[in-house]
């Protein structure tokens, strides 16, 4: 029987955190499960910092970004001692079962923990990335983009009245939904992600010819190339570069970086982590045992953490070919 | 085959309409067909109110509320001249398709259209109450949720700097979906919308208790009670009244009203509507004719017209126990 | 010498107050004098409930609305016994002065006790009404008129959409301030505030002249009328569906109501709370008594708080004029 | 007597000109003067690219960012040439004056056009930058303050969640305004701009001694420095680089580029905005020649032209003062 169960945010923080931990405290109490709060992520385990959570200390938290149980990436967790060192924790503080809170790479870190610990592990996708297998949405990406297109509606204004051409740089390193999502909502010319094949130098004129069609044709007073990070040799700097001269138009790089991480979370990301924080764990009472709790097709389900990075998670191939052979021309 | 479509907004406007409206026209260029878009609904059939939409004229529109081609009520289609006269006007105009983007009352109106024209017809779901069947989502549906949590948050705010009782009214006459969702999201104490059951002077002391409750063992300093216009004998503010005097603590009500149709629509309803605009054209293409571009489970489907208000569309059941049993307590 | 200063936020919560508090705390610690924050405005004088106030409780809080200290309206302070009371207990706590953040009316109860308190008060100008003599703002006041605008913009969408008329109802019961500037800021066609003299239900036709004047010369599609509240006989749903009857074409009426209180200070709210809370601090060190510390030409200022409320602040003649003359034609 | 007046919007757009060109074809409508808009800056003068201004041109722009003008930079009034053809342009059009939006560049160009035109010249301050004499603040300036800050906000949530430290780099080459203003309004722990002298690489220990001390001191889970930029050789990457390196704590670089130019205007800017485009033409009515309309002390008023560059504007000495004595310790 489930009496207490720990909770820690690891690895990039993500708008919707705080409504995750929030969910898990007040459905712990309903349950009448003690709910402990590591701090810093997997370090919290290591360095035995950690405080009980009642449901006044997650009042009015469910709308702000960042993470009130902090989060950090572990290095230690990466050795054997370090992940033995974990469960045994877990043991000591008479553990039940832990919620993890975080992307592919913190699941990993639980399964290691898993082969020392008896008690159940769940997992719950919080990363603005949204790269994680088993569930529709992370918990984090509809705020991501909701920044980025605050962004690109910006950029949108200024290139506009100057008639020039923007290059605006989005987080995704191997994972393109951020910058695609965004910049078919951004409305933008252009979409550069790890999806559509890697750039080289070489293929500036297939970037090209589109601009200079659509200034002809179309009369475009604007024109914007949104850009996964690490998508061109020497980075969106050197592709703005190189742009203006193949171009003989200025071209300006905007790299947005991690204002994509913050925020206020959208009603999106906190009725996800709510429904998920709250079925992680009534999943936990009723058994559930190293699986992740998502969603799909609006309805709660569990996957295998082992299975979160399998497979590479698809984009929507209806609004890739859309962007490519229309939106692009 | 088709060569020219009309396309027009009707009824309540939704965040989002000329983001699809912009997806028919650039779709339609790129399929080498006219769109003609007619102002004001339906009325601009039977004035004989409409222009060519080229790409030009759809630049710079994804990010911006309203409908560049207005919206309206029609009250003459309701009328067999009205709809004769309007599918005149479709043929006179020599149209082969029609895309109404709008609610499930404009779907009738086409439909009624439908009975006297000869080319296709097939509609797109826009309006922020998300009651239409057929479709997971409607066009508008998560901007009106965002900006119904930004007033909510504020007067979180106030609530909590002052510890008082706020009851915030949101639109939805027939439908909870948004008063459901923002009062989830918002963190809402008691939520109050048609799905629960109506709502009756004598019932006063089911809402009562929780909120004594609250404040006695959880030491909240603010409480909000989100609640579907309509709900109550004398509307929202005949509710905070009557609270007011059972519990001698101040309540005030927040009519949120209009606010929630406009504003910049969020990245969740630009790409549905950049989906189901471009979805509805190459339908159309492909021979579709009364029927509805939905989309299910991240699929874009057909959904056929006449079905679309057919069963009341139900609200996640797991969201509604959790926020019952767990959250309101 | 200044040891130790209380201070505490009264009457109505304005965005801001927290960057108040913030630089009271910081302003004192760099003066090593203790700062006691009251809760709950002038209550918690009068039932002992504060706390040490450290710059690490200060941490984060200059971007939130409300107050961390809480307010209230506190009736007690309105008997001698009261007044009294709270003097005693700022003695009994060793204080040797008190900053009260609030408006006119707070500054009222702070004179009330300082007739029987031996230490000094000093008073910050905080409420969304901007109706403070001695300051040219009031902390608080350019949030509200950006939280107003942001409903205006929205209401202009679908005003647009629909061609409709709104009339959006804004606070100040006695000043038409935030009426006035959100009005000008968000176009409205027409302005109804205190200052432009009482409505009554004879003077419709001078506003019905202009709307007709507008759609007919101008082709206006939307038309709006800001509405300071308490501006016409049954508020301003009766004074819409006045005009609606009058005209014959729908106006609605949209109550923004507490939503101007909340959300997070703009910027220049942030830089007035902190160089009025840092003066403050400064001026009590140098003796300052019975002031209030304002800002007039950019410049921090003090000014007795017995004349705080003495005459009525004018609103820019230059722009009342320019919007009943020309943007109201 | 003023019959024709032509108006442009030169040099980096700001959010609010288009409700000083509103302001300025309103009040000329007023006025019975014909409003000429000349696109693309200056440039519209050497190419005859202009159109004629009337009411419904400005509906519904007061509240969007950029400029319906376009802007540009225009090299070819550098030249004697270039400035005798603007005005040959300007004779030849029958223009008895021209409006200049834009910052103190755009004002030499205008001089220089003066020298050839025998009609009248009046400027509006319209720049982020604020760096303009003879206003207290420039349109568009407050907007790009709360873009800023906004930026800011998000980062703190992410960098609290990490406890990181992050380098936010604001625009402003040669003033510190936004940076000085958004560093104390985001409660920025250090601020870095020109005022306060270039930082070079010997500085560093400068920097490192507070971020030390405050971890030490007051466990602050975050530290931001904003940087306004070309404050340190090789730019805000390399000075996180050293940093990173003097301090064995990761830093980050954070540079917010040209989303400071867009978005939507605040109030404050529309205000200000729409009060100088309507004392622009009341006082090219009045006479005013080679002049620029300002904002002085809340009052409207001429400054001469020729002088807006003539002093270094200076920052709020008591701000400058409290952020490096009281703030960043």
């Amino acid at each position: 029987m489930i009496k207490r169960v720990g909770v820690l945010t690891s690895g990039g923080d993500a708008p919707g955190m705080n409504a995750a931990i929030r969910a898990i405290v007040l459905t712990g109490a309903a349950y009448n499960i003690d709910i402990i709060g590591f701090r810093h992520g997997f370090n919290g385990l290591l360095d035995d910092d950690y405080q009980t959570l009642l449901p006044q200390h997650v009042q009015n938290i469910i709308q702000h970004g960042g993470t009130i149980l902090k989060s950090a990436r572990c290095k230690a967790l990466h050795t054997p001692e370090g992940a033995k060192q974990a469960a045994e924790a877990l043991q000591r503080l008479q553990l039940d079962a832990l919620v993890v809170i975080g992307g592919d790479g913190s699941f990993r870190g639980a399964l290691a923990i898993a082969e020392h610990y008896h008690g159940q592990i769940i997992g719950v996708p919080g990363t603005i990335d949204n790269d994680v297998d088993g569930t529709d949405y992370t918990i984090g990406f509809a705020t991501a983009i909701d920044t980025a297109l605050d962004a690109i509606d910006k950029i949108r204004d200024t290139a506009d009245a100057f008639e020039r051409i923007f290059l605006v740089e989005l987080m995704g390193r191997h994972s393109g939904y951020i910058t695609l999502s965004a910049g078919i909502a951004g409305g933008a010319e252009q979409i550069i992600c790890p999806e559509f094949g890697a750039l080289q130098p070489e293929d500036l004129k297939t970037l090209i010819a589109p601009v200079q069609r659509a200034q002809l044709l179309r009369g475009k007073s604007s024109y914007i190339i949104v850009v996964a990070e690490n998508s061109y040799p020497g980075g969106t700097t050197a592709l703005a570069e190189a742009l203006s001269t193949a171009l003989g138009i200025e071209c300006r790089a905007c790299i947005l970086g991690h204002i994509q991480r913050g925020g206020s979370p959208v009603g999106a990301d906190r009725i996800l982590a709510t429904k998920l924080g709250a079925y992680a764990i009534e999943q936990l009472v009723l058994g559930a045992n190293l699986m992740m709790a998502g969603e799909i097709n609006q309805q709660a389900v569990l996957y295998p953490m082992a299975q979160t990075g399998a497979k590479k998670k698809q984009i929507d191939p209806y609004l890739v070919r859309w962007q490519q052979t229309i939106a692009s021309d």
